[in-house]
């Protein structure tokens, strides 16, 4: 499955910037970070909940905003760029 | 047409501030902000190649990241949310 994972967590404080530290780390067991708040994540239905689990036990859910897309498959190796985006090397499942 | 559109523009410099301006404001005019680099966008076929070139005349192709996610018809109203995320109100193309 293809996902698209984007953030914006609060960093206005320092347990903010602890927060966006850990979200990022998160992500990068389930994928490939494309840009500064943005992972494309390809794992299989029955891990998403794990994820999204993880997330929820660390974010400020007054403050902070993870949105999930599902895609398509094939959708993360036919994404359209602009400068210098690149296509991310993704093998399958990504988690690590 | 449903598509997600994010950007990484570098803001090292004052020009590079000007262009993040005016990326955001061109992405306005097709489509609703979730996140701070996060914009989803309905428009018709037809017009994305006009947003592609808005977009490729501002941008520095050497620095900026520009990725468009074409995303199946409904995923913009069933998108998975944590925290403050909420669903952005679309309403058919969003040209303005």
């Amino acid at each position: 499955m293809e996902y698209l994972l984007t953030y914006d967590v609060d960093t206005t404080t320092t347990e903010g910037q602890r927060r966006l530290r850990r979200v990022a780390k998160i992500c990068e067991g389930y994928g490939i970070r494309v840009q500064k708040s943005v992972f494309e994540v390809t794992c299989t239905t029955a891990q998403m909940p794990s994820l999204r689990q993880q997330l929820a036990d660390v974010i400020d859910h007054t403050l902070d905003n993870i949105r999930l897309y599902r895609l398509a498959t094939g959708t993360l190796q036919t994404v359209d760029r602009l400068g210098v985006a690149q296509l991310a090397p993704h093998h399958g499942d990504h988690i690590v």
